[in-house]
């Protein structure tokens, strides 16, 4: 879903649906403003007013508490007012149209929506309809897109490693059902990381794989060689009884990520995950709690981007 | 409902529980601090301190989303603190008393109360037994009250018409099950609105209709003649599968707002309705969508008249 | 669960976990901190600074809308950033551990967790394993432990009685499943009471009620002679249905305290209860709400409470 909703005639973010088409300058002004803020989480006090007086509503068609929690807190920090809805429960049993539900929100005196929908293009939507001085923020649409998942992702990689012109980058997993995927090699791409790898069983790689600029591998321990990043996917718990894979266990034999899988990579390779992680399934408690894991500092760093996103949007 | 117990003996606003009884006065008290709201949600920073350090509690013992948005924004923009609570889901399944649960919260420095039941009387027995010093807004009871909703019904035609004296108002669909067709003709009559019609087939109008002081009529076209408002009711869902009623295409034909019956109605003409919209059964989306549609308008005057109502009862 | 897990090197709070092996020091601390507080739930605003730009998670994997509101408005009166997660809804249904769930949470630079769970040290748990900068407050776990319950309680006999040393307290009903029984018990010990009985039937008694240092008596009238504190346990609804009690009428008929039986303890003794009462189950409308019952002044004192606490932790 490449397009330029997004960007404002002159260039500038207007509202973030999808890291596909956006230019490395914007990904890049994201992260250095998401840079300044990481500060402000370690401060006694971790307001800052960018968005007062501000309303951000969390609109969220789908339950997920991380993902709410996280916006929440970044929109507190920005000093914004911050209406969390459930939406599920309400207006759409009683018959009422996604834009006519985002409309009313928006006779609130909205200025921003942070938007979780079960159905892809939901938030491109909601942007193509909303009033003019809205916002919107994709927070996940189907298995379509999580923009600040692999915007947090591309800040990890850049704060640890320092940038992205000599990396190999390893993404394993359950790619065919990745929100994230998708995303971060386009972003990973436009950084300029000179080589991202795929690395799945074919049964759960996209039939477009070969499209996407990127290596793909069927081997885990060869996949891994040399790389400075491995970017872990969650294995979907209902993807597990499906035709596609026999078990857990099986999975776990094959592509869960061990330190012994890992010596294959580079001695200082960073492991990254978007979490929830499903340990002794796509990966190891060694691995998880290990000193090459960086999964916590990602979940902080969440926090900073989102800020950065929002303050970009909406800031005084 | 007619009563005084939302009136101080002094006839200051101490509950709204209900438009009937409210004398013009305090209407046009509420109507006119909503107008000096209307202001703040245009601004960069829309918030007063009217309500700075007050506790506002939205107790929803009936889950709405959208009402309870309304309330929980207009309280944040006075400033006060506000707590969601969704009873329905905790006490009242531990077998505690209505009353002791208000009590409870009362004990917990509570100042306002917002309240949503299904029983119809839950936010007057609310009133009569709460601690002196606490407000309740009846945020929609039964079938019986929703008074909010009326006053912004009112907001919305003064700012349009300019006033009621002159007017010719239409009521229009399920008035048998509406919270709000009853509060609605009694502030219109109230503010000195001429003529008030109700255009209804007899299954849905109520036993008492010709107590109101409207018309009745029951043919939509003939109704809607050279009036200046049209007020749409909501067909709610459950509705349609009763016996009251054909189904949702005969409704339409018979009952639904085209832009073809619309043209019976004054040129200028303006279209009302509660919401969430059933388009293509009481409405069509022409005419919501249409130049003489406010139905927008209707929601984000309700922030200003919310705010208006917080502040006249618990302002600093 | 008696530990010192919830105190530093240097004898400071640090989490707030259980009252078993709490010193009367912190004990006394806390109810002093928490008179201080008193005054401002009846000022006209109502807050003060003490956790300006602390970010307070109430994290709740069990519902309790009461204590979840009492935490919210404590942590509002601090002036906290407060968020609400209703956990069981959400990253447990994805197969994550508790110890990942909470150190995600940690990672977003979370100041205080309070958190309730139906498993007993759930709470010790995740203080155990929690990142060095948070504070944990056990609001509620199992059968076990709810701290703040206990110190409410305490508070409220210190206000109306002036203290603990003269004082004959008797604790009715429910002990075997109740949350707060053994913390009562505990507190009330250390902070100097010569007396505590228990009243109970046999099959409401836990088997070790003997080493708890209380006198234990199976007839009510008996049990309440001319004490000074009666303190009303909740009988659970699913107790009733057991096979310990024979049935709400009955359980009424002998431990329920009415008039008539309160008549036994001393002239000015108070009456105390944790909410939500069973109205005609364990007590009788007109104790409850009769002029010795204190039951909405333990509210009131548990916001207090809360404060004391929370700023005790992790005020500025």
């Amino acid at each position: 879903m490449r397009d330029h909703l997004q960007l404002t005639p002159d260039g500038q973010l207007k509202h973030l649906l999808t890291l596909d088409g956006l230019p490395a300058r914007i990904l890049t002004q994201i992260l250095d403003t998401a840079s300044s803020f990481v500060a402000v989480g370690e401060r006694e006090v971790k307001s800052v007013p960018l968005l007062r007086g501000k309303a951000v509503f969390n609109i969220f068609f789908e339950n997920s508490t991380r993902t709410r929690t996280t916006f929440e807190i970044a929109a507190k920090r920005l000093s914004a007012d911050v209406v969390n809805l459930n939406v599920g429960a309400s207006s759409q049993s009683k018959g009422e149209t996604l834009l006519d539900t985002m409309a009313n929100l928006a006779a609130m005196h909205a200025d921003m929506f942070v938007v979780r929908h079960a159905a892809a293009g939901a938030a491109h939507l909601i942007a193509r309809h909303v009033a003019p001085h809205i916002h919107v923020v994709n927070a996940g649409d189907g298995r379509c897109s999580h923009p600040t998942q692999g915007l947090l992702d591309m800040f990890t990689i850049r704060h640890f490693k320092g940038g992205f012109h000599n990396l190999r980058v390893a993404i394993v997993g359950d790619v065919l059902h990745s929100r994230v995927a998708r995303s971060q090699i386009h972003a990973l791409t436009t950084l300029g990381c000179p080589e991202v790898r795929v690395i799945a069983p074919k049964t759960l790689l996209p039939r477009d794989v070969s499209n996407l600029g990127v290596h793909v591998h069927h081997d885990l321990a060869q996949g891994l060689k040399d790389v400075d990043v491995v970017m872990m996917l969650r294995l979907q718990n209902e993807r597990m009884q499906g035709a596609r894979l026999p078990s857990a266990g099986e999975f776990y034999k094959h592509w869960g990520l061990t330190v012994e899988k890992l010596r294959h990579a580079k001695p200082d390779a960073i492991v990254m995950h978007p979490g929830p992680m499903n340990r002794g399934v796509e990966i190891d408690s060694e691995v998880a709690d290990g000193p090459q894991s960086v999964i916590l500092a990602q979940v902080t760093f969440g926090i900073a981007v989102r800020m950065a996103v929002m303050s970009l949007l909406a800031g005084n």
